[in-house]
This record gives C-alpha cells, structure tokens and sequence, in this order.
C-alpha cells in the first residue's frame, strides 16, 4: 500500500514523513479507488489542461507539458483496456494516475503536482462529473418529456375519471393527466439546470485550501474545461460541495415524481382498475404462479425514490458540522452521488421506454369516467347560475346524493318529485337543466379556464408544451 | 364538529352527503387548524382577490365582492384580537375563515366559494407562504453576509492558520476565512431565489383538480397575488408541491452552512483553541458549574441542520408514490416547512447576532500560525523552482520534518549539514533560501493566485464581495 | 430573562459569572419552555425523589425535604391551572420550576440543587417520557391488536384475491390478511418493549458529566422513580440519547406499518376495488364535490410515516459526530420525540377506531377472488403430481394461459383438446381433475401448510394470535 | 434474457406465459444479480434443505433429494471459481442458481421448484444474512469493548478534563472516559442481539403469498437452517422485511457511537489539543502537504454515520405505504443493507485497529485538567456543607470566577480578603479549606457517587465491565 508513487523513483513507497504502511483494516475504509476509479477520463482532462497551466508559467517546458499529455492518453487507454486491473496499492485515483504516468513517462510525472492538491483536484473532478450528470438527466427528462406529450396527443379526448384521495372526483381526459407529468419534468429540467450551473464554477487553484504559490491563470484553465468561472476563495473551493447536493436535490424531486407515475402504472395495471396494460418488454412473471404478468419496472420506478433521497440525506449529513477546510469525511460524497446519477439515469430512461408501448384501455377508461356521481358538482354550478350560493347548493346536492344512494345509485334515476323535495330551483322552468346536466359529455367541456381539462384549455396547453418542451432541447444541447 | 360552514345557514352541521359526526380519535389526526392557521393573512387576501373575480364574470355582484371583501378585513381583525379563540370544530382554516365570514355577512359568505375547491385553495396559500419565506431568507442571507463581509474587512491581515482534517495546514488571513462562509450564503441566496421562483405560479383556478366551470381570468387573480403566472395544468396545480421541497433543499443547504459556522466556532471557543469568544448575550452558564460560560449559540446553529434537513426528507416522503391528484398525505406538507421556516428565519438572525460583537484573539491566532511546520509546502516549492520534480520535492522535505521532529521541533533548528544531507538542492549558492523562506510572513503573501489568502486577491475578492452583496440586496428587495 | 432564578433571593437575574442579559435573537433559539414545559410532571416528581436523597444523606433536614416536596405539589397545582402562565424569560422548565418554588418556599428552593446538574436531570426526565411512552404504545398496539383479532375471527372463511405487485396472485381469506397486520403490530410491542427497557436505566446523580460529590445512594432513588437500574458511568449517563432513538425507530417501523394498512385501505376504499368502506364518523367530504367521501383517516394513517421516520433521522443526525458529553445540540432531542409520541398515540388510536365501524363488501371480495386464473398455480401443482417437474409445469400451465385469454380468459373454457395439446398429464384419466382443480374452494383450502391461509392452519393461527395477545397484555400492563 | 430457466429443457427462454423478451431498459433496473449474488451460500443451503423436505413429502425420492443437494455443491464451487461469471440473461440469484443446476444435473433440478416460490426464498436468504450479520457485529463490538476496556485499565488513573459544550468542565480519568463509549457498544451489542433475534423466524413455506400446497413441516426446515421459528402466517412472512430495519437500526445507532469517538480523536488529534496521537498506520499524509499527518481513520469513522442513517431510511422510505405482500419495491432491500452490514463491519474492526496502537499524551492531559477554574463546583459545594443553599452558593462562586478572571486568572490567587468580600463562610475557621479545595487532587476523587470518576467507583465499573464483557462474549457465540 502506497501514500505517494514516484517519490524516490520507484512507487509503492510511504511518503518521506512515513515509517510504517497503512493498516489494512484502515486501507480498507481509506482507499476510494474501487469507486473514485469513475472520475479517471476527468482527472486526465483536467492534468493535462494543468499541465499546460504550468507550462505557460514556468514550472515545466511545453515540451514537457505535450510529453505528459500525451503520457496522460496511454494511461486513459491502459485503464480502458479491458483486463486492465489498479494495484492493490493505489489509494486513490489520483495517485494510481500519477503511478501509471509515472511508468509512462518517469520522473518528469512528479512535475505535474505542482501548484495542485488534491483537495482541489478532486472538488474540479467531481464539479464535472455533476456538470456532466446535470446536462445529460436534463436531456433524459426531455426524452421523457417527449414521449408524455406524444401520448397526450393521441389520448387528448380520450375521458378517463380524474380522482382526489383515490376516489372518483371529476372526468378528465387521458391526455390532460398526462401532460400533469410532462410538467413536473419540466420543473425537474430547471433544477438540474440550476445543478449545471453550481457545478460550472472551477474550484482548482485553490491548492490545499490557501491557494497556490504559483501564479496559474485560473481562467484559461476553466475556458479549456469547460467552466464558466472559478471560485473566488480557495478555503471555500476545497471544502464547497454544494453543487453534488444541487444535484441531489434535484434528482430526489425527480425520482420523488417518477414514483408517483410508477404508482398510478401500478395501480392502473391491477385488475379491478384496468386502465393500462405495460408491455411485455417492461413487466415480469411469477417463479410460482404462471398467469402472472406483473408490472415490475413501475413497481421500480416508485420504489427508487427514497434511496434517491437517501443520498441526499448523507451528503446534508456528511457536510454538517464539518469544520473547514477539506475533511476525509468529504471522501463519502463520492458514491451517494455514483448512485443517485445511475438510478436517475437508468429511471428516466425506463420511463421513457415504458411509456413507448404501453396501451391504454379506452372502453375501461370511458366507462369509469361515467360515472354519474362526476357531475354532481356540475349540479351544484346549475344551482349557483340559479342564484344559490355555492355552499348552499353543496349541501342541497349532498342530499341529493344520499337520495341517489338509497335508490338505484344514479342522480338521474331521481324523479322530479324528489329533486323538487330538495330544491325548488332545480325544476323550475321544467326542470330539464338537471338531467342535461347528467349526459357526461358536458362535463368535461365545461372546465374552460385555462389550464382546465377542457378541449380548448388542453389545446392551449399542448402548445405549450411544444414550446416548453423545444427549451429543454436548447438548454439540454447547449 | 363541522365538515363545512353554512350549508344550511347555520354552522357545525355535516355536510349534507353525511349523517354521522367525525370521531375524536379521527379529528385529532385530521383536524389542521392548530397548524393551518398560520394561513390566515395569504387566505384572506387570495379570497378577496377571488371575489372580485367572480364578481368580473357576474356570479356575484361588485357590491357584493366588497362586502365580501369588508367582511373578510373584519374576519382578519377578530383572528388577530388577543384572546381570539377558533372552534374545536373548525377543521381547517379555510372553513373557519368560511364560518367567522358566515358570522359577519350572512348567507352571502357562501357565494364564494364558487369556482375553488379547497385543493388549489391550500395549494395557493402555501405557495404564497413559501414566497414570501424564500424572500425573507434572501434578505436574511443578505444580513449575514454584511456582517461576515464586514468582520472580514476588519480581520484582513490577521494570520491564522488555515486547517484541513483539522490538523494545521497552512496559514491564512482570517478575513479569508470568514469570507467562506460569506460566499457559502451567497449560494443559497440564490437556491432561495430558485424556490421565490417556483413558488411565484399560482394554482388557483385548478379546482378540486379538473378546472372550475367558471371563465375566470386567472391572469388578472395572478397578479393581484403578486404571482408571476399561472399553472398550465390543473391536476399537476392541485397535486404539486415541489415549491415547498424547493424551500426546504435551499433551507437544508443554508442551515448546513450555519451548522459548520456553528461547529468552528465551538471549536475556537474551547480553551484548547481559544480563537474566539462569543459575547456573553450568546452565552450560557451551567446550572451547577459556576465557572462555566459555553458557546449555546453556536451549539444551537450546528445543530439545528438536522432537523431542517429531516423536514426536506419528510415532504419527500409524503410525496413519494403518492397517485394524483390532491391526497390528504398533503396535508403533512405545512408542519416540517412551518418548523423549516421557523429555523432558518431565527438561525440567520442568530447568526448575524453572533457575528455582532464577537471577539477573535489577534494574538493566539497569531501564534498557532506561526507554526513553522505550516511553512513545509514552501520548502518544496523551493526545490521546484530549482528544478526538482514536486513529488520528489515533497520526498525531500517529508525527511526534513521527521528530521525536525527528531530535533528541536523545528524547520529552522536544523542545520545546514542536516539539510545537505537530505538534498544538495536547498544549500546550494549560500543556501539562504531555506532559512528566508522559514520567516513566516511569506507564506500567506505567496499564495497570489486568484482566490487565494494572499493580500492582493484578498483585497480582489473583498471588491467581488462587495458587488455580490449589492446583488443580493437588489434581488432581496425586488 | 434569566439564567439561574434565585442567586441572591430574587429571580430574574442573570448568575453571578455574567453581567449581560442574553439577546433575544439567541433567546430565541435557546429557549426550551415553549415545548420542553412537558417535563414538568416527571421533573417535579424527580426533584421530590432528590430532595428525600438529599435528607438521607444530610445535606437538608427531613423537615426540608418535606417542604420542598409539599411546595412541588403546589407548583405543580399552579401550572395545571387554566390560565398559567410561563414567564418570557424562563429558559427551560428546570430553572421555571426552580423559579416557582423558590416563590412558594423561599430560599430553602436553592437547596434543592445540591448534587444534581440539568445535564442528568433532563436526561433522567426525558427517559421517563420514553418509558412512559413505550408502555403506552405497547398498549396500544394491544388495543389495535384485539380489534384486528376480532375482524379476523369474524371475517375468517371470507375469500379475497391475494395481491402480489398488486396483481391478483392466489386467494386467501381475509382474515389472513388482516392477521398479517396483527402480527406487524406483536412485533411492534417488541420493540417498544425494548425501548422501555433501554429508558429504564437511570441517569440521575452523573452530574454535569463526572458524578457528584455527595453519596447519594442512587439505587434508592432510582426505585422511588420506577427505574430498574442506574446508569454505570456519568460521562455516559450525561450524553447518552440511545433510549430516545430506541423510541423512535420503534415508532419509525410501527408508523410504517400503519402505513401500509393505511395504504390498503385507501386502494380498497376505491370504486374500482370496492372491497370496503370506512364509516362516517372516519371519512371527510369535498368542499367542492357534494358526492366525495374519503377516505382521509386511511390517507393520514399512510402519510404520517415519513414523519416519524424523520424524527428518528433528526436525533441520529444531531447525535452524529457530538463530542462528549453534554452538548446544547442535546435540546433538540426534545421535540422530534414529542411529535412522534403525538403522532404514534393517535395514529393507533385511530387505527383501532377505523377498525370498530370498519364495512368490508363480502360480495366484492368474493367475486375478485373467484378470478379463474388464481388457480393457474393449482393447475402446475396438479402436473407435479403427476411427476413433472414443477419448472416444466409452470412452462406448460403458462401455455395454457395464453390459450384462454386467446379464448374467453377463462382456464376452465379451454377444450380437452386445447389441454392436450400442452401437455398429456392433464387429461389423461378422463382429466377430470383439471376441471375439479378450477372449482374455486379448493383453492383456498389447499394451502394446509402451517402459517398458510387454509382454514386448519388458520384457526391454529387464530389461537396463536389470542396467546400473543394475552401476552401483550401483560407486558403492556406490567 | 431469461424470465425462467429450463421450462422446456433449454435455458435462456422467456417464461410460457411471455412471448416477449425483457427490454435492456428495463433489464437494467430489474436485474438483481449485480447485488443479490452475495445471497448464494445461503440460497444453496436453503435449496438442500428445501429438497429434503420435499422428499419427506414424496414430491421427489431421497436419491433425487442427494442428487440435487451434490449438484448444488457444485454449483457453489463453480460460483466460487476465479473467472466465474453470471450470464447476462441471469435475472437474479435463485434463477441463476437455477440454471446453473440445471446445467448440472439436467431436468430433475426443476423438481427443486416445488413448493416454494422466490418470494419466501428471497425473504429466508436475506433472514439468513441479516442473523449472520447481526451475530457478526456482536462479536464485533465485544472486540471493540476489549480494547477500550484495556486501554481503560492502562489509563485508569490519567486526569485530563472532561468537557460539556466542549468547555473543560470538571476533570476526570482518561478510564472513565474510555468506558463511556465501551457502554456505548454494550448497548449497540443488545441492539444487534434484537435483530438476531428479529430475523431467526423463517419465512420459508409461506410460497408467494398463501402458503403452498404441500404439507411440508417446516419446523424441521428451519432447525436445519438454523431458525429458532416459523412466521405464523404466509402474507406477512413474504412481505415483511422488519428484521432488516432491525438491523440497520442497530446499524445507525452503533455508527452514531462510532462518530462521536472518530469525532473526539480528530478534536484530539489536533495541535491545539494534543491530547492523542494516531498510529502512523492509521493516519495519512497530503499530497501538497509534506509535514501533514492526518487522522483520516478517525474522519472515516465520524464520516460513515449519515449513511448507515441514510440506509435505515431507504428501507423505511421502500416499505412505506406499499401494500401487501410481495413488491418490486422491496428489491430496494438488499443495497442498504449490504452496504450499512459493509460499513459497520469495517467501521468495528478499524475501532479496534485504532485502539490498538494509539498514544495518548499524559502530560497534556494532565496540564489541561489542572485548570484551577474546573474546582469551582467544589467551591460551590464547600459552602453547601456550611449550610447555604447551592443555589446561592452558585451565585458566590460565580463572583469569585469573575474576580479570578480580572486579577492573575486563578481562583487560588485571590487573597482572603477577596474572599471574604464574596462569602464569610469561606473564611471562617482559618479559612484554609477554600484553599485546599482547590489542590487538584481532590477534585476527582470527590466524585464517589456510584458511576463517578473516584477511583472507588470506577473500581467498580471496570469489575462491571469485565462482566459485561463476558456476557458479551458468550452471546456472540452463541
């Protein structure tokens, strides 16, 4: 086991300051490399834009600052040469990269730790692998978001019965519940948008945590990275790591809402509602029972949200309390943040497959949305347009209700003597309002304000969501 | 126990679907008021508006908006009389407002509620509750900082020694160091901007969860309320909460922030340190130990970063799975962002309290920094700059400290022999540069780079400060 | 406001070590009455206990000790009173009650704080709240326990389909399933039993953290109290919360349960399932809908969860990292705990109410578990008897079910020769038996093995459920 | 990709009832192979016992029983083979150990599938784990509590401070210190035993949701597994995951103990303090840095508690609200835990690791104990024995405290006239004893009470923990 590579020459040697090799118990929770090994392609980026830093000022010749670029690009490509194996011995990426440069190029490797730590090593690493994760769910949740509004579109007539708390509460269209998750998606784009841009402010130079004593242009070495600026205060640069949480805050709402859309699925799929069925390609059987056909990647996408938020949870408590400036403690950022991005990732992906070839039941849907009991509200507005106040109108339809209930279970089965034994207002002038008011068609329709299930409301909103939709590819692409 | 106020001209009756009262053991879980009544200013305020609405499309007329409008002042005026009592049977505080309204205007009180269900009703309230909250803490923020900016100007050239893994690092200004926490708030400054922003959509028009049946303009409502627009969808408007989860992750991230301010100053504040001591109006004594005046305040700021981060996790929670549209799960949203708000608001104040009258101790900071340990880097910077690769310049001077320890303890107190023996490098030409370097002023005033401790960027980075603050009182005060 | 009432014979005063009064920004924070005044019974009844101890051991007279009792009785009489009220600078309940007593008896109150610090006084008073919540948690649990038992009894030979992923998967009969949540419950009280005994052991006379200087005989002390035990180090005794966090993950898995009954009964409350309806008297109505009836009790049951799981989170995350001992952080272990004692007593409360009026609909659980194709695993299990290996019986009954939603979806519409082509086994011997299999009561009946849902393992289920019970009983009761 | 191997002799084909194979976004979230495969030992023992009970039934011969329990042999080895890899196609553990003894032993493997089905034999594997576990990390902890309770003895009579709110408070011995994180684990150890306990009653025989068809007696299964007991009914038995929330429970607790301790070595580790230092092999050096020696073991150990707490809450945010019984969700299982059983195991074993070679500095210990400000209680105390209420003598010595900090900052340097000024009772008689109170010595051994730092009673708390230890042992080994 190894602190240091290349301080005398050779690798695998405690640093100067050291007598005795690591402990394995101590090895075993110390070393990062078996999850830290994901930040190499960034690690060598960011060398070999050092590199050429310190040759601008001095510190090596550009010559020197090529011969370790290009030592940088064999050591990209060992580690991707399959059978590739680190030693034992790395600690830490950083170090198995500046061992295998080592090997590559020899002593001249050990110039490249100058003006740099790797406590503002790492923080840039990890500022682009969010970066990186922040700009790819962004296009994720527009593929996602694609999918939702194209099945808003073939959907957007088909009724289907909206609920509160589970139960029947008004009609909807189809494509109007779910253009309701185009939009959380869409709100889901601008967090990771906002993650993007914590994640775009470079943290090395910062050294240790005081600065360097070299006078790096901190500005070019962003322009060359890809951040838009740097820190302003290396204690703050080395021991910041807001950004991952940005993120992690943005992926936990994402996944929290996934859950919801995996939850209807399921809830939809089982027999007694019978609304939706998922594709074979996206459901499994039973080791047991063979008519199983069961809805396994919405019962995964509900179920991912709470590890999700876990992560979450650990990087607010790693942080907290932590004195300045960088802690080991800040070693446990790395594989919340590794998991949260392949559960966010492989998510919207399957969302996005899920809801490729999934068929809808329009007759069950149809059926459900009939229900007579939908239009009560609907009777309740008959009797305000009349001139009863709403809370009394309420009241007067909730005995209507029971009345319906004690009869054959409609509000239409009720004869005119019983509605007029509740309310005058509703037979007068005939009184055919109220059984107008019980053909379901009209239901729907009369929700006209904007952002209504209505026809005219939901058009308006499609459009919308082109638009909406046409931003998060700009924002996602840029 | 009353379902809903006024159904039947007299209040506390079930509503008419019902026959049966609600259960004890059932109320006291669902009843919200001893919570929800914090709502009352933004209900009030959303119904006038809403008023005037309905009276724009004739279901009532304007002057029965303004009464409406007179009564609801005068319902106001009661619930903040000292000694104002609700109901046991008031369940909410929209229907206790709808009952107090009943008292003051009749039957008319019933007409308002047309057109609004109490699902985009709560939803409104809450999101003008986190507006409002997300304005506040911006401010708050902002007050901090002035204090951190200030303290830091102040405190400039005070040498400290800069930590890492809490072992002494390299030295820096303290002006620098507060600075850190100066840029950490300036973050979440904007994080609340983000949640001001999510939350500046209103829900209201969505209805139960359908849209209403009346042609309201919601446009017109919006900007009365002070929102920048509406929600394009109303099943997504009554089932959303992520504005709260927004609030919530800039409000963990903050009190994050203050919980390792809280933490550093415990630690400088312990006899050991003896860095700093708080003012002894952010002080306690101990009830049995008359000697003892321990750092309360500063326990407090770090440990209340727990909790605010438990609140994110539980509306997560609530949230997760949940199918759409509105749940009463929902209404688990108003106590962790009550008890959020509550902390932030009061940890910010604290916080700038702190900072007011704090007293550092020029001379025991002055002293730990000048442990001419801190002053190794330099040493190897030495050597690089006469040619020797960092890694091996770091071997050397990893020698000489075990050298030192074995000696006097220090750097300076080996003697030219003992350094020749470790490299030839370092007593070349004289071998000056090794003691020179040794004399401690240097090692802050080398670190130049952009964002580093040394005077130059310091003197940048407090003008960048400067122009930060400005923002954030612009952005707090729009 | 105060620090320590009764220095110098008057309250109020700020103790002798400090001249400055605290500021109202940091009293703000640091005051603990506004939730911690729930001590005041436990508190009153420990400083009795102290005092006796104090009079054993000579530091007050046995007539003292009287009258510090006798002036506690009327402290305790005056804080019960409707009306009472706190003064704004009393910091905590301790130094309240220290106020109030010295305003009934005199100066003799101050020699009540002999020996004894608030760092072992709060931690003895909050394991009396855990205990005390513990045991009444296990009785509830009971309650809860004995109204499950009894549906079970009633409903016992009631089919229903049994849900995997929420898909039908094989009967069972309902009182199976409700005794699933019976046996949740039993091991609740388990763990409730075993935060009881984790808050049985007594903190008091640990002192601010070393022990005290008076031979106080604390086993005596701890037996006045009700404690089993005396804590074995003071450092230990001071800064421990274990007991706290045994309550909360007791309460954390308890609430997750109810959850999930909470959870089926909102899908079963559903039109589509229609399995069962809550009473009146647990339902809520829609201030919009006249016809809705929700299931809110259920809803909150299920939504509550989270909650409490962030309770637990909360005391773990202000416990992380504390140096020892007592740490002002500690106060926050206060009101995470009274909100899950509030939310777990209700949540069982209501959990037993819900089940008193609970209508299950014998007829649609009947007709859902009639769904032919819960048999498809007795059709596999009938081909095992005949020597077929049951992965190839799956294989093949598989077949099959895709031959009948070819067909008319049901297995027992399939032809002999339909059958036959899938596989021999099935029909020869007249293959009878493939249509006697897909007679429905066998299906339930055939799970005979012990814990299964067949009537014999059922009723010796039953049995074992009314000895569990009984001993629930006598834990909850000792 | 396979749903089940061997249906019709071939391996790799999609179940009967399937025509379609699995979509790769959807494999991608649904295979559980890349985690579950840790469950093989205990599947294959699970498998032979299962084939036994299956053929003291008669569903396959005793021969057929052997020769399926010799395949699984194999197929252990083979698993167990350098180079081993799964098939892609595999799902999950029991489907690859399916195939895989298919392989071995032809048609006959699929006998093995009688009886049982992946949703009792997952929930047995995961029982048999987390026992494994829980035994595992007692055994653990007695480690742990063996080296603190020998460092303890060694270092039983070493005076250094004990703080509250990291304020030196009263002084104490280094022993006494010691054994309050050896009761800490004591308890850990009962927490560990509890979900031991939690998780020996076998799920086995409870098949999908119902129970199976087969009388097998599983009484006999679970001796042979090792199981104390039975679950008593088939839902819960398969949907239950208690005993894994038991688990992490314990988990967090225990690593909430092990972040106070990493906690107090790193404050004690620092400079400032110098009260320990961290073996060479359990510390590391900076990259930058030459003179840094860091305590990164002791970071680690601090660092690891959010995310044993974070695991915990992934469970309980999974099992929330799900209804019964078996969901996908609830292969969200297996990555918390291995990762909490991963993290606490390694957390232990570097505890003891750590323990093992640490230094502590008598010398500073002891100077920083003999703050003459720590004996002001005993002040305090001397004029509660002449009769004046503490409370009052609280507020003396406050006054003392201010006139000690105002003259040289000594207690003992104020003249008798000082003294006097503040208290005749400290004067009287000669007055020597205020004097002799404040020599050292005293301090500690004052503090005789049972759990104090005396020597006599912490004599007595070593023999305690010496039986504890003890009890420790025999239970882990049980």
């Amino acid at each position: 086991m190894a602190r240091f590579p290349g301080q005398d020459g050779s690798d695998g040697d405690a640093p100067a300051r050291f007598r005795k090799e690591p402990d394995p118990r101590f090895w075993r929770m110390n070393r990062s490399l078996p999850f830290d090994w994901q930040l190499a392609p960034y690690d060598i980026l960011q060398s070999q834009a050092h590199a050429r830093a310190l040759a601008r000022i001095g510190v090596m010749t550009e010559a020197e600052a090529e011969e370790i670029g290009a030592g940088l690009e064999r050591v990209q490509a060992r580690i991707e040469t399959p059978g590739f194996a680190f030693e034992e011995s790395d600690e830490d990426i950083h170090m198995a990269i500046e061992r295998l440069l080592g090997e590559e190029i020899g002593a001249l490797a050990g110039k490249l730790h100058t003006g740099r730590s790797r406590n503002d090593q790492v923080a840039t690493d990890i500022a682009m692998v969010v970066n990186a994760a922040s700009r790819r769910a962004m296009r994720l949740c527009g593929e996602a978001m694609e999918r939702l509004l194209a099945l808003a579109e073939t959907h957007r007539d088909w009724p289907m019965p909206g609920y509160t708390h589970l139960q029947r509460a008004q009609p909807v269209y189809l494509g109007h519940h779910l253009l309701a998750y185009f939009w959380m998606l869409s709100r889901d784009v601008r967090r990771f948008a906002f993650a993007a841009g914590s994640s775009s402010v470079m943290p090395l130079g910062s050294g240790a945590l005081a600065g360097v004593n070299w006078p790096i242009d901190r500005d070019i070495v962003a322009a060359e990275l890809g951040f838009a600026a740097t820190t302003p205060n290396s204690l703050d640069g080395t021991s910041n790591r807001d950004f991952v949480i940005d993120y992690l805050s943005a992926a936990a709402t994402c996944s929290m809402h996934l859950s919801r859309l995996g939850s209807e699925l399921v809830i939809w799929s089982s027999t007694e509602f019978g609304f939706v069925e998922l594709d074979e390609a996206f459901s499994s059987g039973s080791s047991i029972m063979p008519q199983k056909k069961n809805p396994d990647s919405a019962e995964l996408l509900r179920a991912k949200s709470p590890r999700v938020a876990a992560a979450l949870q650990t990087l607010l408590g790693v942080m907290h309390a932590l004195p300045l400036t960088y802690g080991k403690d800040m070693q446990e950022d790395k594989e919340p943040l590794w998991d949260a991005i392949d559960t966010v990732d492989s998510s919207l992906e399957a969302t996005a497959g899920i809801l490729e070839d999934i068929a809808f039941d329009r007759q069950a849907l149809e059926e459900a949305s009939g229900d007579e009991m939908l239009a009560a509200t609907e009777v309740a507005d008959l009797l305000v347009r009349q001139g009863i106040p709403f809370r009394e109108a309420h009241g007067i339809v909730g005995e209507l209700v029971r009345d319906a209930i004690a009869g054959d279970g409609t509000l239409s089965g009720l004869s005119r003597e019983q509605i007029a034994a509740r309310s005058d207002a509703l037979t007068g002038a005939g009184g055919e309002e109220y059984y107008e008011v019980l053909q379901r068609g009209s239901w729907l329709e009369s929700k006209r304000i904007a952002g209504g299930t209505g026809s005219e409301p939901l058009t308006a909103q499609i459009a919308a969501a082109h638009a909406a939709l046409d931003a998060v590819r700009d924002a996602a692409g840029a």
